[in-house]
């Protein structure tokens, strides 16, 4: 299993007129979460786009216990249960603000995806690499 | 069975940098498509909140089949599947684009939430009414 | 003078818990209001990226005299005052609601700019022509 | 004077087909530079709006230099230049990537308004007391 966490500020343009977080900004966090989650294997999302490697979102699912507030640091944890034998990958992630309180949880699956040769792929060997060593 | 259907056009804003629809923007759609359901049966979601009562998000889900276009306009179908008997509603929504594909299932459930009691409440009468001749 | 109107209906997602729309959501809105001008004179700007030639903004701004509230139907007037000499095209727009109040004035540069060649370019021969007739 | 600076991770939501920010996000970079300017006075926004004062904008202006790419780790520049002496207060701010290129300038004014009252205040003394030592 790998783990990772990072923090969010809660911008005020996220908010709705409910005063809480709308709905639809989790997706946000959840990327940031993978992004950071990946960053900190020593490897970059980006650093895979130039690679020719690109991850479209193939589905996502999110349950909303407790409402984000606006100036909220939260915290993402990230969470990849098992390592992707094929194409896909899913990312867990939970969603705390500074009390501890777990406000979200939410996970995404993501195509591995060769945009020059218009196909889906495994995950890159350098990728696979840094990960292995978690599980 | 309530169905209903809204078309929308996808602006540059919501394209990112793969070059399709964000996965993070459906959740506006799926909102879209919402409102438009209930404003189709000669209510509004703003009369609602009128009333003291809002809709907090407690769960979503979206599968995503074929990528969204800018300046595509697409159509969300919306779906009541039953009737809610408890204080919880879920729509289902299709995204299908002008050539009839379909791009984007999803589904969001909502619950009932009188502000000023601070409670989970039933169907507002007014808006049961209006729906069930449908079910 | 080339002027156009378009609609558009003010989403949740929009609002902030400020209960008014966004202040960085008009941007979204002028798009709108372009895209729309460049469609009304049977062309679109999706065209227009497929023939080579994208339009970055290079200024922008703006002036909030009302707010715009959920689920407005906002009429967005836009305004070419004076046909493009060189390669910045500038756009006016006014945002009003139902009742007819003006909300939001703004206005936003961009320049045509040839991706292939990597340099700015002259509006292109076929919007011109479309254009001219107005002035 | 009193200048202030805080950091942001372009997110991919934040960029668009153009392969680089989509130039209605600014706002939101604006919005973290001032949040962090107000809190690095050991003040916050949200303790503002607890007073019953909210902020809403009046006006923004953006010049867009050089394209922010994704993964970008953005420095926000946020400079007060004066002291306001009425109700109405604008910052400036200034967008450099990791290089140190400037790649956009903004300034937006927001006004001190009383929620309860209904009416426009001056600055709040607590937020003025901190303020005034940089003048």
């Amino acid at each position: 299993m790998y783990t990772s966490e990072t923090q969010i500020r809660v911008r005020y343009a996220e908010t709705d007129q409910m005063g809480v977080v709308y709905y639809g900004n989790y997706a946000q966090y959840y990327e940031m979460g993978r992004a950071e989650a990946i960053r900190q294997l020593g490897f970059t999302y980006r650093e895979l786009e130039a690679l020719g490697i690109k991850m479209p979102v193939t589905a996502m699912s999110s349950r909303y216990l407790r409402p984000a507030l606006y100036d909220d640091l939260l915290t993402i944890k990230t969470t990849l249960r098992k390592l992707p034998e094929g194409s896909v990958i899913e990312f867990h992630h939970e969603v705390y603000n500074e009390g501890g309180e777990l406000l979200n949880t939410g996970s995404v699956s993501l195509v591995f995806y060769d945009f020059e040769k218009r196909e889906k792929v495994k995950m890159h060997p350098q990728m696979r690499e840094k990960l292995e060593i978690f599980f």
